[in-house]
């Protein structure tokens, strides 16, 4: 059964609402509750498409579980534009990146546990949700008020907080398909058959798959310190499905099949109802998850290909200096790395300043 | 003999100056004064390459005449990022495009052309010139200040306007490679070798090309109404060599070789001296040069192949209304065409409102 | 009677329709029908302002006539922040002015006139405003979409071009109340009180005052041309109520009890039912009224206050150079004008480029 | 003795350096090193009239000291224009703010401590420095280049971390001038008669004032608990010294006296040589200094004077939804405080979407 409700979470100078269409598939029962956002940085559309895509594979199979899909996750984002490109991946008034604005004080988490410590699992992982919830509205209901990015982040997130597995679909700006992926969940990370894969601590940093697992792992970590084992209750990643600006469905298929694959593990669909090709996956830890920020200015020739491994001391990229034309040296300065290293996404324009961000690339790279 | 030079065209808020390079090569006698410049548009970097590359045939094969070549020919639209990208089409305070503010007052041209009729050609020639340069200077030199953007133009203007050919190389969005020719220069153009041409009217609408063939073409009527032969003394084009935000070295250097070859023909080289694959070569008039604009609002899948004529009533781009997702019905809407056209360009973002230009096509296609 | 009912203008790339509202006052009859809108810049705000204070006026006294009043004409321009400001003075993809966008083809006219040659005055009136609006409805149906500007801009037309009287409520950058008035029409702009009139010859250059009053205009020239007295069947006018970015309710008050006297003149009203102290009126021709550009780059001290009278030769703008601090010399350059002049406005910002338009000024002033 | 020298920070894409201008005042012996930089935001132009009314000051009555004075300390964010105004406060690329982007490690703090225990103050002071330079200078040399915002800071943080005292002149959007000073240095803060102050804990995030006094203290603070006195070194502070966008060279010189009396107690001039008119000074901790976000939409009328006190409940601001015109309710949303205030500042613009920061606030005030 699939329904359609939208929720508001904000509002535009013009007097419109900001709304987002909120999609249930309301499944069999015993499969887990899951949440999938798209969209949330405005020139990242490609997301879109896959729920489109994954939708049809529910159609196609209902699976178990309530699944819940938010597409166009940020209207005020998405409207955005500046020059023709979509201004989408901070607030235009205040460099606010939008995904940095989800809501967490762990203060919370130690008297909790305290105060749970003798309960049965079913019975914490209610009682920390309710508690997430009321620290979500309370700082909705603050007197001063709640930033445009907050009050978004937070309607986002009380839906997220309802789920066992939170998934946020994102893009880079030219960019091979990647993962973030907690190092807690590396082994079911495999199954999205995302070729790279970023493996993150457990921290919180204001990001909605941080404030999806953070609480629950550090419930997990305090329970532990007070001797009693209680594993992390949710699951949730980052995809990053290819480059902003773009549409790819067919693409979007074959990423939408990955996801239902990842969901197989957790319940929602008998092992090996969904297949794909299976590609090379390389992984990194965050640290060794690197930017290079040009040295110079100038006008990019982009050498090395997305995903495929490059050797340090290799040139990745020619930054030409046209104003020197004429002049028979020092037309272009090359760049190279001081390891090895497969490069993730690079910057969307080929005319930088000093100090751009021209690539990032997995460094100390280990097979998922 | 090659030599550069330095030369101010405004002045940024820190103070520092606005500075274009003047490259020129001095060649032997008997050739055409001829003026390249590119990157008016700050995100159009490619002829900066085209450029580099034509400068390097020149060094292989010294060419006759007098060729002045100016990359990176607007330092402050170069400069002006705007999220990740180069808002180069217009000037981010006045929406002013930079390529529509050369200056050129007609009401010259039936004086001159008076006081002229008896003189040999050459001396009109010259006359005329200083007429022109006059202009400039005049306009330069008000009173209350010049716009920057005509700042700009007129100083880039000053050397065009000494030029018997004027190429000014820019690029699209997302596009094929193109070409706007005036229609007495038809069958010089196909030298080019750039598979899809503009035909345009010889009126004057403020941009580089038409400043620099409009007047000759102007003063050519005006002599011929009087009943005196003068032919265009000046041939200028705009060449639109792929896409915005993208350097290509490679493609660079085949459009260095077709420049190369259009100028065998004006005598720069012998003919046969540069050599490059021939393509297809369609043409339209700029009145069948039509844009398409979305009739509502979505999320873009182009579907259209740039280049490749498509027939009427064939969908050329799907807008998807992912907002709608869960819905059965109207998730996307298909725009087709109410003739046979050829996709010349497309929008740069797959994030439209209503209203959006998505693509351009020639319409009513003759061969070159 | 008053009624509110919600127009679609556009729809924004999340799905969101760009709506306006349009508030209908129905009067008693034998008064003109009056159309006024306010905010088709997006950052010019004071004009829905005063379109309520002039609303409450209504509620008060109600006037003769059909009154038609549409605030917040432009929510797609009101929706497109930049930093903390408003980019809507032109449409960021295009950089295309929202108030160049409407339609008017002149080539109706010499045909519709020799065809309504003989016939009554209300049936000419009749007729020519169904032609009107014919070509917007053709303009509005082509099978090649319509720019997202020249949509919003017909949209407006098509009310616009049922009334009598147009009023477009615009603001300046930092600006003096000023009014932009078609010559024919200078008797009567002397009502609105409002302290400074740029007099305009009645050609169309795309601006929604234009739209309204140069089709008529050139109906009663062509029909002057055969012969008969036709007289200009409506009056339009641009007010310019301040600055951008500002609310000024006080203000607001003033201004549409002006608003309501000129009204007063075309029957609305008995004479005399508004007061407002009267202020000393200057008006120049369009021709007089100069734009000042910086003569370099550096931050402004803007020196003439607006809207007094400053002598030729007398600074206007001290442009400061911090960048030279240290030196003793050159530290500031002061700009002056080459004859007398009232300033307008000036630019928004202290931080200038080479070029930027500093101040507008009246020249050549008279008494309204 | 003054000097002037110009230091490259960056390069724009255009290929023209990123050039700040250093002018050295050096006075006679016995007087402390002080550094005083302005415009670090693109649009906060008004701190380079404060330097230049100080440097002459500074000429009049020559100081003691060594005193270094960089106005126009970010060439590319006053160089980025966005529409009429300065997109300044953060790089319009990463949103990132160019103010938190200086570079301060902690852990260095305790193994110096342990290593330079039993030194005299003066050595620990030029080691300490030694060590920062280093920390900054292995910054500037990654191989992984520097992101264009701390390629900036880290060159103006080389210099500032000589002084003694350092002073960051900004300014707000709209905004009463304002303090930001440690509370270690509260009673020193009351020199600058800066009407209203934030006292800040001394911790490090990010901006100048911070990067220069935060190390200095935390060594304080670790050989308090080693046990050895050793007071903090540096005093520094940020000065808020108006609206962005605006220049007013009286006040700038009202503000230049007010620093000069500051650094006469740091010993620069005798006591007493540069006379203020008193203001009333009230301040507040940094937690109880707090912002407004709107709860709504639409055009604002800001009614709380800034810097004069407003009671809980009464309203600050009037929230118009213009676009119900038309309907007798709800037409305007007002808004109020939940505690005694003094506004500090509000919006630059008076269109906001829901969320929007519309001012902020001094609360559970005290006399400075």
């Amino acid at each position: 059964m699939i329904s359609t409700a939208y929720l508001d979470v904000g509002q535009q100078p013009s007097g419109e609402p900001a709304r987002i269409p909120v999609i249930t598939i309301k499944g069999q029962e015993g499969g887990p509750s899951v949440y999938l956002q798209a969209n949330v940085h405005g020139a990242e559309i490609q997301g879109n498409a896959v729920l489109e895509r994954f939708l049809a594979l529910c159609r196609q199979r209902p699976p178990k579980g309530h699944i819940t899909l938010v597409p166009m996750a940020n209207p005020i984002g998405i409207n955005q534009k500046s020059g023709e490109f979509t201004l989408g991946r901070f607030d235009p008034i205040s460099g606010d990146n939008w995904n940095r604005q989800y809501w967490f004080q762990p203060d919370i988490v130690a008297p909790f546990c305290q105060a749970h410590l003798t309960q049965d699992d079913n019975t914490i992982t209610q009682a920390f949700r309710g508690l997430l919830q009321q620290q979500l509205e309370q700082r909705l209901a603050s007197p001063w008020g709640v930033k445009t990015g907050q009050h978004l982040a937070l309607r986002l997130q009380q839906m997220a907080v309802e789920a066992d597995i939170v998934l946020d679909l994102h893009t880079g700006p030219i960019s091979a398909r990647h993962l973030y992926a907690p190092k807690y969940a590396r082994e079911r990370a495999r199954r999205f058959n995302i070729p790279l894969t970023i493996l993150m601590p457990s921290d919180f940093g204001g990001a909605m798959d941080e404030a999806a697992f953070s609480p629950w792992w550090q419930l997990s970590e305090q329970f532990a310190r007070l001797g009693r084992a209680f594993g992390v209750q949710v699951d949730a990643f980052t995809l990053e499905l290819g480059s902003q600006e773009k549409l790819d469905v067919a693409q979007a298929e074959r990423d939408a099949a990955g996801i239902a694959r990842y969901l197989e593990v957790m319940g929602c669909w008998p092992e090996g109802t969904h297949k794909v090709a299976p590609e090379t996956l390389h992984a990194c830890d965050l640290n060794d998850y690197r930017a290079l920020y040009s040295p110079c200015a100038g006008q990019i020739e982009y050498l090395a290909p997305l995903g495929q491994p490059v050797p340090a001391g290799a040139p990745v990229a020619r930054i030409w200096h046209y104003e020197r034309l004429g002049r028979t040296d020092d037309l272009y300065t090359e760049v190279s790395l001081p390891c090895d290293a497969i490069p993730v996404l690079h910057f969307a324009s080929a005319n930088v300043q000093q100090g751009t961000e021209l690539f990032k690339f997995l460094t100390h790279t280990q097979p998922l």
